[in-house]
């Protein structure tokens, strides 16, 4: 019979610092979601028999569905399975079949597999594997009693085949419907504003909500269960007080929306870069068919780029330094020019933390625009925060600056 | 008296999908690791009273210090300081001199706190408050019984000086010396063959240690305890072993080994890259300082561009191909040239999934580096994973190139 499951996951990982981490969980909560299953909880434990027993033990206390990711690697420090099976009392299983699955994907690359991998050809007593397209480590589910143990490998490559699968046949089990969950965003407004606003509306509607604050935008979250005549009024109020701020409802990044708005109006940008140091254009080409709109981009972390590809003067670099508006309106000029642009987008600041000056402080930041008809606006920043911080707050703001700026500019022709 | 200390951490976010986790996770893992402290587990729950009361009375039956990161913010679903003192049966109180703080730090931007901030200004009964230069919500130690729990703020800039400040007078306490990890870089390399190589040479020498692969570099790690001579004899054999491949002993990324080099040869650097987007601009721009050797980068994404700035030909584009090797020189020539520059490092391929053909499929990546005198070396890939992982692995495996060519140019002069 159909029932409403609770999971968690437990990540094993060599130790904790470990960057697949986070992936692993989105790549998880958002296929379980299709399921309708939400996941509650996640543990992360090293490669420690007795922190991933204690992890399972706790966890099947309250959930009905664990997956664990990571630790089924060939090497010795990979121990989620053997630690598992002596949890459960069960035996490990030679598998002659994943074997010769092994071999046959070293053959393919022209090797043989070293002896040390035929520790992944083992596998739990009584449990059903799922092949591993991406890798060699085959994933396992374990049934123990009403519940469901997952053993899936952790590269989110490999990982998310697994998941979907997974997540196919619970679907089939489960009483519950697809989690919708519904993300309105808002860029150019700070949090606690956003706040203030949103929450007598709220009330006022009876909706349950979240609100999470990204570098890119603020997003607002309603969690299941709303009622699609609630989701239209709450969209039309986040319009009717953000205006151009709102930025949709389950708005993609910052990035894909100015893509977004290049492609529909046929123009090409081109990017000119100093302190950002080429983030936005990777930014902008992270996204698949981006070369439909994107001319490329100049990294102008010299003065000698900025004047021989940019073409900034060299009096406007001495009379006013290359971190002024009167740069960023050159550098945006120079790349419409030399990327044979329709449009473009520049920043030149200071990230810190050396460089800065008294009266030029590490966050300091100016943003061009070029548009067609050599037209150039800049804007003057000061964001707060490390390197990291100030180059991603610097590269958002000009994203969403470009956006409002096309729509104003192509919509009002 | 001084005592070993068991700590795990529970990151509270709105929603598991929380970007800062692992983040914060590093923070924590390695500013304890200096006071001797190991963070032995964490549990990621999302804003619910009853997962955080869950996850804090577990954690507290096994450890003894628990750090609670993130749910201190202003707006309404920021609960964990309330949670925790339910849970503990303590009251919340109002503290004026916060509140003042609070004040401060909006009129030094202008403006005045929306009331919803007052919420911030409550501490828990008994508990010590640390102060929050880069934020608005204070940290709180609370003692419970022999036991510590630290309620930080999420946002890595505000956890970082409370997580330093926390170790400094943990580490007066704990009778256990600073935990010195030493990590191992091997490159080129691949995982298995690394482990194949290693793990006999470490049975020899007693030594536990763990392997990690990450995109740019395999990392051997050794954990606590080891001793000093046990270490030169493991970098002596792994020296011998791997030759070039070995990347020295706690090293730094390969983009800042690369940054080195230049550095010290006095060598100035321009990049030319396609299918990488701007994401081998970003690294090596991620470094502080490294406008001292980095001239700047073009990203060609459109042919007009490889044409017009690279001065690529039209001949070896149409002879050729976008992506071949005679491109990948050219582009490499071409950045010396716009950037005037001692070397460079170009990229053009299939990042994939849209663009690829029989002949060249998704993950075919050529790599140019360009030295003076005009000379140039290519080098051809064929990787594997989605878009993002063949971007990283091509960036990584460029600078892995460039290191040892750097490193075999000038030295044998």
């Amino acid at each position: 019979m159909a029932k409403t499951y609770r999971s968690e996951v437990i990540c094993v990982g060599s130790e904790l610092l470990c960057d697949r981490v986070n992936t692993d969980i989105n790549i998880l909560s958002e296929i379980l979601a299709k399921a309708g299953i939400s996941v509650k909880k996640c543990i992360i434990v090293g490669d420690e028999e007795s922190e991933i027993t204690d992890a399972v033990a706790e966890s099947l206390k309250r959930s009905d569905i664990l997956i664990i990711t990571g630790g089924l690697g060939p090497t010795s420090d990979d121990i989620t399975k053997d630690s598992v099976a002596k949890f459960l009392n069960r035996r490990l299983l030679y598998s002659e079949e994943i074997w010769e699955s092994i071999l046959e994907k070293f053959a393919r690359r022209g090797t043989a597999p070293p002896e040390i991998n035929k520790r992944q050809a083992y596998i739990i007593e009584e449990s059903e594997v799922i092949k591993n397209p991406a890798g060699t480590a085959p994933g396992l589910i374990v049934n123990v009693g009403e519940k469901l143990i997952a053993l899936f490998p952790g590269p989110p490559v490999e990982l998310r085949p697994m998941a979907e699968f997974f997540a196919g046949s619970l679907k089939k089990l489960s009483a519950d419907k697809p989690i919708e969950v519904y993300r309105f965003g808002i860029s150019g407004t700070p949090e606690s504003a956003v706040e203030e606003k949103v929450q007598p509306a709220m009330k006022k509607l009876g909706i349950k909500y979240t609100i999470l604050a990204h570098p890119q935008m603020i997003e607002i979250l309603i969690i299941p269960g709303c009622m699609p005549e609630k989701v239209e009024k709450v969209e039309n109020f986040l319009k009717n007080t953000f205006n151009e701020d709102y930025m949709g409802l389950n708005p993609p990044p910052l990035h894909e929306i100015v893509g977004n708005i290049l492609k529909e109006k046929k123009l090409k940008l081109a990017i000119a870069e100093s302190c950002t140091g080429g983030l936005a254009s990777k930014l902008v080409t992270d996204i698949p068919g981006s070369s439909v709109y994107f001319q490329g981009a100049f990294v102008a972390y010299s003065n000698t780029v900025k004047k021989r590809v940019l073409k900034v003067s060299r009096p406007i670099l001495k009379k006013y330094g290359a971190v002024s508006a009167e740069t960023a309106a050159a550098m945006a000029k120079g790349a419409i020019k030399a990327g044979k642009a329709d449009v473009s987008l520049s920043f030149t600041g200071i990230a810190g933390p050396s460089g800065e000056t008294d009266e030029k402080p590490a966050g300091l930041v100016f943003i061009g625009i070029g548009l067609p008809g050599r037209k150039y606006k800049t804007f003057k920043f000061i964001f707060t925060g490390n390197r990291e911080r100030i180059r991603e707050q610097a590269v958002n703001k000009g994203f969403y600056l470009l956006a409002r700026t096309l729509r104003d500019s192509f919509n009002e022709k």
